[in-house]
């Protein structure tokens, strides 16, 4: 082919494909690119890039942080690849490291992008409570041998249902524009003798918003605040008024549901 | 003190100690000393001979195979420490690896032996059913996309119960003076949209008889045989009667009951 006959070539046409991407965060230094850091974007970027062989670059909908799991976080990617959309999962899952796994590939609309557009996220809190630890429960569970009055934390859930300033729940030091949130349920679930599940469903959360959640409920359960405390709390807009940060192993993001 | 007066000392009082011991098994070769592998039981007796200060050797209730985990495994000792045997669980699990964890310590009368007292055991073998594997089930699950018919496997399931001649449920090799053991109860049970537990409870098991009821009732439930197959695998008392060996992943020995 001769220069002139390339240069009259078309342009390679465009798609976007979302994907579903389950994880196990244990090994990763969370979803975002970091230096000299393995993370869930830099591995499905590294695959993405291999598989389709044009430098590919993934915008995730939910930055998860180190440790925190995924059984369906999105990422959407451009690409001129002829593969058809819905079978990238299959080839893609062939190359990621086992604890990440493609569990939906799909075309979508040019301009969909993932933060701008309306969602519903569900994201779950997972306790263990005994005397002891359970091995099989470690990675993905937080281990407390504190009782823990389900009651009181039932009823500080209910009061943070709603549309509300949630900036006593956001970490400091994060940029956002606007605090305000709003959170459709917050249930707090007893699983079995041992297992207890907060589940938490919203249109959008702050930095770190889900472990303060349950780190502040975690106090109340344990009788160190009272469950109407949530009022003063949210009141108050300043992180330090709220409980500590749960730590990270214990969250999984569930699922994302587009409006 | 003379050499009289030592000669002259009783002898330190020995007890036996019962462990209910739970453990992860993916980082182990099973739970049998092995030359030069980390097992369970090495793992237990480095552990126990550091805190005790005196060579302690366990003997197990179940030799679970590499991979297999546990929620209560059972293990005995014996021991002139006069740590009481309730205190020894919070001592162990301070040393022990965080996938090794023990569950309870007490005190057993000297002659008291997990593999000469009549038991219950109950054992689950899990499978997570999906278009693609789920990272965080990965460990303790066995994958599969095949379609299962569940009320062929509960079917067969029933022909299992009972007092049988296990031979064809037996690794070939194993040595034992009688295949013949009683399941009370096998259950195939649904459990959301994608996990499915076989729970097996029974006297006794042969070598990977549990894996091999498993596999049988996955080829089952896949159409590739029949429920009433269990017959005559049962009659033929011959391995290769049976369905595959499932992998070890997917199998928890649940606990001990001393009857």
């Amino acid at each position: 082919m001769t220069i002139e006959q390339l240069s009259k070539q078309p342009e390679k046409e465009k798609k976007r494909v979302r994907l579903t991407v389950a994880y196990d965060g244990t090994n990763y230094h969370g979803w975002q690119i970091q230096n000299n850091e393995i993370t869930i974007e830099s591995e499905l970027n590294r695959c993405l890039t291999d598989l389709l062989r044009e430098p590919v670059e993934v915008i995730g909908a939910s930055r998860t942080d180190s440790g925190v799991h995924a059984l369906g976080n999105i990422a959407v990617f451009d690409t001129t690849s002829r593969m058809p959309a819905e079978k990238i999962s299959y080839a893609l899952n062939q190359r990621l490291p086992e604890d990440i796994r493609i569990q939906k590939s799909e075309q979508v609309p040019q301009d969909w992008h993932p933060r701008r557009c309306d969602s519903r996220k569900t994201y779950e809190y997972r306790i263990y409570r005994a005397q002891f630890p359970m091995p099989v429960k470690r990675l993905y569970s937080l281990f407390t041998y504190y009782e823990l009055d389900v009651n009181r934390m039932q009823e500080a859930a209910a009061y943070l249902e709603g549309e509300h300033d949630f900036k006593s729940f956001c970490q400091t030091g994060a940029q956002v524009e606007s605090t305000v949130r709003t959170i459709y349920s917050v249930e707090v679930e007893e699983q079995g003798e041992n297992d207890l599940v907060i589940r938490v469903c919203g249109n959008g959360f702050l930095y770190n918003m889900v472990r303060i959640i349950a780190g502040t409920l975690l106090d109340i359960g344990q009788g160190k605040r009272d469950p109407m405390d949530i009022f003063t709390i949210l009141e108050a807009k300043d992180r330090s008024a709220a409980g500590p940060t749960a730590p990270a192993h214990g969250l999984t993001l569930m699922k994302y549901e587009f409006l």
